[in-house]
């Protein structure tokens, strides 16, 4: 991918390393924007339709902020179910309809492909927000971003580092996308921690065998958990069969400040795709953690913003003018806490 | 109507040929806003309150892009019928407070009237976004200007030319107060197809006859669709007596491009209120159609934008300064397929 | 509370008569941008969430309304439920996430202390649009708002002036409130008109009348609304253990024209919060006082954009610039009755 202007976002596949380190490049001159130390307009008049099938705040949001953040409008469209589509209208209809009406499309569906196929129809630039089951490569991004980011405090690279991937590996998107855009990275070693039943698919074992990582397998966290990131995640309940059978496996690997320790490095950094169960049951990643300065769940969160900016300045082809564009507004630096 | 600054717009009978002239002519300057070739900021600070009793993305979406194509910003208000109407409210109660919150309204409601009866306790202008079995004004607006822009394309006029209408003539809200406006025009020719039980009501027939048109009635496409306009409908399934009911006319009028090549002029221009129903036994415009360039379904969509930003340019008084208030907004031209 | 930049809203017991009188002040300064004689772009690039656990229009509307009248940006997270709360994440997560996303978070939700305890976890200023029975503390300002108008209007001040409360006293969370910030003034008189198990709460009155005030408790309307401000409430239906003992006191209080003319004072004002029950069985202001220039309850409204917009500008710490940041807009003095 040699530009970005004009193209959808619908799939880690599409992504080598040039377009990664493209994107973080643009997503790190967000930063002041975000953080509101400076102003730009580059995006005024521009509309999102931020088009989710299905519930996910936090996602939908972001992506609202995001656009936001570069002078654009949002425009919501949630509750599509009850819409035109249950009158029989195609994703393409709909797709060339609404892309009559804005010029960025973020959109969330439940089945797989489905964002995919919407894009056939969209006259502008769709990025997928989750296809069920799928993908949710912004998902995949900010999390890749986080962990060079993280890596870098400590004077470290993602070529060559050390990651444990924790809980549902069978189930969870996120460790499946990150995995495959670390393949675009060298000699990174993988410990997938995992119960049996849960482990990291054979497809996306082979996939990062193949781009010449290691790969450790193992079931439980105790030893396990030296690594420079421990990824955590939550067991993705919705996706089982049954709930009894989700129970099985919920509370399984609770981290907690103790255990962090006991087995993580001193430097092991705490990432989670969010949100996390902090239901005394499950607790995957115990409040204690908090004060935790390695606990980076909730600077993924920023990051998020910063990429999805990114990915609408690129795909709209404003990348280069973000600056140009700068306004004076009154209120910089009158962050709470910053 | 001389002026519509601070009007109300509720129903195609408010409107005469020189109300909808002047509708339309500013409706075509909003065009090179509306495709990001120029920007207007003449709306600023000005609130549009989408006031939806039942849910319509498009229809929805369209209000709002329209008015943020005029630099305003938009409140959603979903879900209504959780809130303040359920306590004992009434609508004028309503109206008399979102109007202290808005510039505007745009409202959809599912009962008859209710929109008017709104209407009469907002101090700001309200637009009718359909109120149940009732009025759908700005449709039927975006349907005659969408026609009269595909007749010119072939150097023809809306006076003299010949529409056919197609499908669910009875519960179609849109041919309806399409065919209350055409009265307002000189010698249109109509064909009427729509099966027994489903055709025009007569009071409908009445008015057009009255406007010294000429109405022919058949229960067949066949040799029936060679018509400048050919304008197909969706079964409304929803307002008839039972499924059963709304079963029995499922997929009686499907138009593929055999058909078209088979019955309609090359020239035939297509159009339909949207959604279609692309599920194999309705098919009322079938995928095939979607390259042939008389396919205006989606050129529909554009023109409902254009309307409304013209009814809010005019009701809020401002479509005289539009261009007064234009500013450089850094990606004019960055549309995709433009 | 000497400064408000930064800090939270979440219940009127933070508030002393100097703070209630600097809140008092912004407002009334916030007017002309609310009327549109004028525009101000102070929060431009500012985001606001609004965060409606369960649904509001009217408090939703307002909190957007006056955020965009600053010249911020809303993102709206209506349907929460459905959401990461539903996957166990805590208040605190949801907190530190949406705050990542905003610059200042207006939130209602049906759990009392649910609003503080968000509070606890976001960097940016929270804003209590209400946390079920127990605070929503712009409601009351603007009802103190209101009264402290209105009493001007008549030449008169909130000190030494007469209310009676009438209804639901018991569950009406406003008429708590009210009392609770009447309290920093001196010498009012309290009618209280409630039916027996209605009664305004003991703690109330203790706190009332530990502050000097002079109550009456009252069980009936006759010979009891010759006071300056009549405040009606609403029977809280759904606080009540059963629809059948609500039901017990519907339309146990009705105000008609009739009923004003015969025990009110001719510049008695009233006021309501609104929606008032407009069937006939409850009717609790009837309509024909629609056109009796005493009742207050649409100007009530209109103060709640004052006081939301006096909160933003001085919690985000803007209130000195706001006529700093003033643009010219086209529009101005469209108002359709103004």
């Amino acid at each position: 991918m040699l530009s970005f202007q004009g193209e959808h976002i619908l799939s880690v596949n599409q992504l080598n390393r040039d377009a990664i380190e493209m994107i973080f490049a643009v997503a790190k001159r967000m930063e002041p924007y975000a953080k509101k130390h400076k102003r730009t307009r580059v995006l005024e008049g521009a509309i999102l339709a931020n088009l989710f099938f299905e519930p996910s705040t936090r996602t939908r949001v972001s992506f609202g902020t995001a656009f936001n953040l570069l002078g654009g409008l949002v425009r919501e469209t949630t509750g599509m179910q009850s819409s035109a589509l249950a009158k029989g209208e195609s994703l393409y209809d709909t797709a060339r309809v609404i892309s009559a009406y804005a010029d960025a499309v973020a959109m969330r569906h439940p089945d797989a492909g489905s964002v995919a196929e919407f894009a056939t129809g969209s006259d502008v630039p769709v990025i997928n927000g989750g296809d069920g089951p799928n993908e949710h490569p912004t998902q995949a991004l900010l999390d890749l971003l986080t962990i060079e980011r993280e890596l870098e405090r400590y004077g470290k690279n993602v070529d060559g580092f050390h990651i444990a991937m924790v809980g549902d590996l069978k189930y969870g998107r996120t460790v499946h996308s990150l995995s495959k855009l670390l393949c675009h990275y060298k000699n990174v070693k993988f410990t997938m921690v995992a119960p049996d039943g849960l482990q990291m698919p054979d497809y996306i074992l082979d996939t990062v065998t193949n781009a010449g990582h290691q790969i450790e397998l193992v079931s439980k966290m105790e030893g396990n958990l030296a690594a420079d990131i421990v990824y955590q995640t939550r067991i993705q309940e919705e996706r089982f069969p049954s709930q009894e059978e989700a129970n099985k496996y919920r509370g399984g690997f609770k981290i907690s400040q103790a255990i962090y320790n006991a087995h993580c490095k001193p430097e092991s950094v705490l990432m989670h795709p969010l949100p996390r169960d902090s239901r005394l049951d499950a607790n995957e990643l115990d409040n204690d953690l908090n004060s935790n300065d390695n606990l980076a769940i909730f600077r993924q969160v920023q990051n998020g913003v910063l990429i999805r900016m990114a990915l609408f300045a690129l795909t709209l082809g404003v990348d280069n003018v973000v600056e140009k564009y700068e306004a004076e507004v009154p209120w910089f630096s009158r962050k709470r806490n910053s």
